[in-house]
Formats: C-alpha cells, sequence, structure tokens
C-alpha cells in the first residue's frame, strides 16, 4: 500500500473513533453534572492503568493494557453502549458489537485492523493478565464515580448489591487490592441505601 | 507509606483528574455538535500515538509518549484552556499552569507525583523525541477537527493562516509526515476561506 493511502485510512479511523465522545454511558461525571462518554471513560481508564498497575494481580505489559483499554469501547459507536444491568441488551451484545468491529476495525490498514482487533478480542475474552486487569479497571472505574455522586445511576435504575457483585465476579482476578476497595464502596453504599440489599 | 494511604491518595487523584471532562476547548467534535473536552482530547492524542507511531520523526518510546498525553492537559482543571491563539491568555499561561500543576501532581504519593510532574514539564519542553511528537499530534488533532468541521473554530474566531503557521512552526519537528499532510489540510482552508490568507 502506498504511504498516502496508509496515512488516509488511519485518519478515517481516527476520525470514526471520534464518535465515541457522543456514546454515553449510565454512568455520572464525579461532580454529578451529567453521564459519561466512551472516549473519556476510556481516557480514565488508561491513566488508572499509568497510576494503579502496581495492583494488577499479575506483571503487566502496561503499552499492551493501555492500548487495550483506549479501544475497547470503540465498537459501541455502532453497537452502543450496553447498561452493564441490561439483561436484554446483554443477549443480543455479542452480535452487535461482532458486527461493529467487522465494519470499523476494517477502516484501519490491514496490519493495524488486524493488531486492533485481536487486542479487542483479548480484552473481550478476558484470560491474559493483561485482559484481566484491564477488565478489573473497566469494572473499578463506574464503581468510582458512582460512590462519588452517592450511587446516582445505581439509584436511578434501582441496582441489587447482589448486581454489582455479580458484574464484578471476576475484578478479584484483575486485582485483588482493588477488588478489596470495592467491596468497602459496595458494603458502604449498601449501608446507605444507594444500593438495595438483597443478600 | 502505608499501602492504604497510597491507594487513597492516587484514587483522591483520579477523582480530581475526572473533572477534566468539564474543562472545554475550541475545537468542536467531528460532527460539529459541540465542543471537546481535555479528557477526550487527551484519548484522542493517546490513540494517535498508538496508530501514527510510526510517522514520528524520531524512533519513540511510545509507553512514555502516550503516557504524556494522558496527563499533559491535567493542569487546565485549575489553570483552565488557554485558546492557542488568545494572546492575553498566552502571556499568564505559563504562571498559571506551575501553580496548577503545584497543586494537583501533588495529590498523588510523592514518587509518582514527581514523575508526572516531570512527564508534564518535559511535554512543555518539547525537547525529546517523546515531546516532540506528543507536541506534534496535539497540533494535528485539532486541524483534523478543525478541518472535518469546514474551520468552525477558525472562522468564529477570524483565525488567520500565519497564525495556524506559527503555531505548527515545530510540527515538522515531531513527524515530517504528519506535517506534511497538515500543510495540505491549512491549504485547503485557506482557499475555502475557513481561514484567513493573510500570507
Amino acid at each position: 500500500m502506498k504511504t498516502e493511502e496508509r496515512l488516509k485510512k488511519q485518519l478515517d479511523f481516527l476520525l470514526e473513533a471520534d464518535k465515541s465522545k457522543q456514546v454515553f454511558r449510565q454512568t455520572y461525571l464525579s461532580d454529578g453534572s451529567r453521564k459519561e462518554n466512551d472516549a473519556e471513560h476510556s481516557w480514565h481508564l488508561a491513566l488508572m492503568c499509568v497510576l494503579l498497575g502496581e495492583y494488577a494481580g499479575e506483571p503487566v505489559d502496561k503499552l499492551r493494557t493501555i492500548t487495550m483499554v483506549l479501544i475497547h469501547d470503540i465498537i459501541e459507536i455502532d453497537a452502543g453502549d450496553t447498561y452493564a444491568y441490561d439483561e436484554a441488551g446483554n443477549a443480543t451484545k455479542r452480535e452487535r458489537e461482532l458486527r461493529a468491529a467487522e465494519r470499523i476495525f476494517s477502516l484501519l490498514p490491514e496490519d493495524q485492523a488486524a493488531y486492533v482487533r485481536a487486542l479487542w478480542e483479548e480484552f473481550e475474552e478476558g484470560e491474559t493478565p493483561e485482559a484481566k486487569f484491564a477488565l478489573a479497571l473497566d469494572k473499578f472505574q463506574p464503581l468510582l464515580l458512582n460512590d462519588a455522586t452517592d450511587g446516582r445511576a445505581w439509584r436511578e435504575h434501582g441496582i441489587r448489591v447482589s448486581q454489582v457483585l455479580k458484574r464484578n465476579e471476576r475484578t478479584a482476578e484483575g486485582s485483588a487490592r482493588l477488588w478489596e476497595y470495592a467491596a468497602g464502596l459496595i458494603e458502604k453504599n449498601a449501608e446507605l441505601g444507594n444500593l438495595e440489599d438483597d443478600r
């Protein structure tokens, strides 16, 4: 491929990825002013990789983990954000996301398309040390924001303790220390009534 | 420092950094719907590091460059975003940003505060290969968004070609290839009247 065509494909992808700034999640910013979007969320996770890497369960390649979190939600441009506690949405999530990955990653030159696609699949599978840690951060970050906003998104959706525990059943695999902290936040928010205690 | 206190400091910083999602820049998103904030901008730059690294002028440590762009605008939580073409604002920028760096980075444990502070200074000085490339991306990304929105932010502020050229006088040092592409975008937008051609 000529260098001109290669650069054009890379920039087309980067402009397409810009749409991540318009995919909104259920979690509120720490000041409660509005919901967070995928680009902001991914930036926050990448910053967490930088600063909380010492708590990863196994040694991780930091560059690989950061790259993973930077790209992990780009498929939501087509597939939309599926709220963690939306059962119907989660039943069709995988199929919608696969179609999205096919279209969006193919905008890149072949070598980079294959690289990003493989990294996204690795994240989804959650089996490597990097994917386990990235998944732990992906669950930990909204807990932190929910706690900072008196459980606003949880209260709006009537979320129960058992649902948050189920969603975090693998967080300890990625980081025992962050899971320990998260468990404390869940306990605190159950006591405050921000989460319905159904245990 | 006890591990509990260390983690608390790291999370305090990460919650403070969350405010980057509310610091708005002058550049519009590619769909023109609203202005971009610092968290989104930093995510976009990090993604560019991943995908455009091959165009860096000198070999760069990718992890170091990505970390640099992830943290480069956090000081704007206190210092505010200074528009590239605001002369009065740019006269007091350095002083405001130094005060901000002092307060915000000090939230972290000492070793991480020193690391992030040094990385931010390295970016500001723009002398290492990583800083040169990060600075080139920091100038290139808004050009790309301005081009995608028919020069919307440029037109709103009556920006002239000479101002964009001056702002990009070091972009070629970070990446000759991206500067070549950027120069083409500037030419195109001057012809379209999105930039006032004062050459």
